[in-house]
């Protein structure tokens, strides 16, 4: 059932093109697992980017989410192509109260043109997972810029 | 049509909200304008929050949108209330390219537990404003934590 | 600010199209209003469309919520083309209580493969009209068929 | 992990719901499968419900979509509740070409006042099932009018 990516060297292409984006340094995100349709990325906790009770701000719970997401639908692209964010929504299903967060992506149609990716965050508090959040989006191919 | 917040200090409560929230310094956002049931938030482009091109990340895009939202929808609550996102969507219509981005949040339907908010983000480029994402989201209310 | 459809018959081909749609004529709905990046659809209620209570169906109301962020793309493409939904989200504000449901559907951005477009229903109880649920949908241009 | 229905007869509260919406009987859809926290509801083709090109109506696909995502909610809520779609979101992923389409909602979080679903919807085609769309719903708790 796993996708051949057309491209073999997709997952140096995930991470580079992750180690270049600054915005997820500032969080302190880092990807973890890369493979074909499928990627995570993961997100300790820190004050810098809590909300106003010191729990993990809902936004980089969204930004986590939504890089899951496009970065798997690159994995499944051909090499000179880049991806972006057509349109997401998410849903938040319990408090995101724990030390880690874990977002996963999962393509679930690669077109051409576009991908359709769902994906989930976990919360990983005192050695407990839970589900706290449900993503569905859309990933637009473009080709890459130099 | 403009609604009456239940608690004349609204604006107050908007502002002091978001001052602690630190993930909003982190980025460089600021409220700039609180009204009822209607509420606008800046962020100025930084090398921090960029992602592999030097553009503003999306999910910073996404992050200030949820963002005006959810205080859009604190402007009609009670005293002694908080404001969690249940779900939001977001379109992204046009790159993000310019120095400066708006986000604004309008209350489409202010309920008891529940509102929901629509908003939308321009980013500002050498002076000419653009359209670049439209969000529809569902705010929930909370007890407030002392 | 009105947009140029490249097709001067765009009003006859949304109707056109309209009318072989047989399941807008087994719900009983119209298309009342065409314009350019702008269609009007009306479905009055009737027994056939309730839910358990005798209100009007919910799945009515995302329905034609739906062909009007549809038809409206389809008024700003060229001749040829016909439209599909890529993703739409609804949320639906209050109650369809009324004897008239009136979707408009608005476009946002008209790209050359995907418009996005946003909308809104409102219900005409005893002469009263109410919004009662949000719409912001992605449309996609395909080749027609003939 | 599956959980227990508060009320245990939920499968023929489903059922009871289910035959009270005309709107269903309208297009021909029947719920084939009750379980706690998640529903099953086929829907034939006919002409009567198609689109433009004599394919499935996407309205249709959206309309059983949400449908299974409400009564998988139900099927976890006390007796004396019913529930109505506060939001949904759904991407097509593929055409909607088959004989049978069967959609399946399954809840992802149940509370007291709102829960979280997601669902499918698969096509059967000459014996062929194929994912066509994905969706993820908000459901509200309202209490039941007799």
């Amino acid at each position: 059932m796993s996708p051949t990516p057309p491209d073999a060297h997709f997952a140096d292409r995930v991470r580079d093109n992750f180690a270049r984006q600054s915005m997820m340094v500032t969080i302190g995100a880092h990807v973890v697992r890369v493979e074909p349709g499928e990627v995570e990325i993961h997100l300790p906790h820190g004050p810098h980017i809590s909300q106003q009770h010191g729990f993990i701000h809902g936004g980089a719970i969204g930004m986590i989410a939504d890089s899951a997401c496009g970065y798997a639908a690159l994995t499944l692209m051909k090499a000179g192509t880049d991806v972006v964010s057509s349109e997401y929504k998410i849903n938040f299903l319990r408090p995101a109260v724990g030390q880690n967060f874990i977002a996963t992506g999962r393509v679930q149609r690669a077109g051409k043109r576009v991908s359709v990716v769902s994906g989930e965050v976990h919360a990983v508090n005192d050695g407990k997972t839970t589900l706290i959040a449900l993503i569905l989006a859309t990933m637009m191919n473009v080709e890459a810029e130099s």
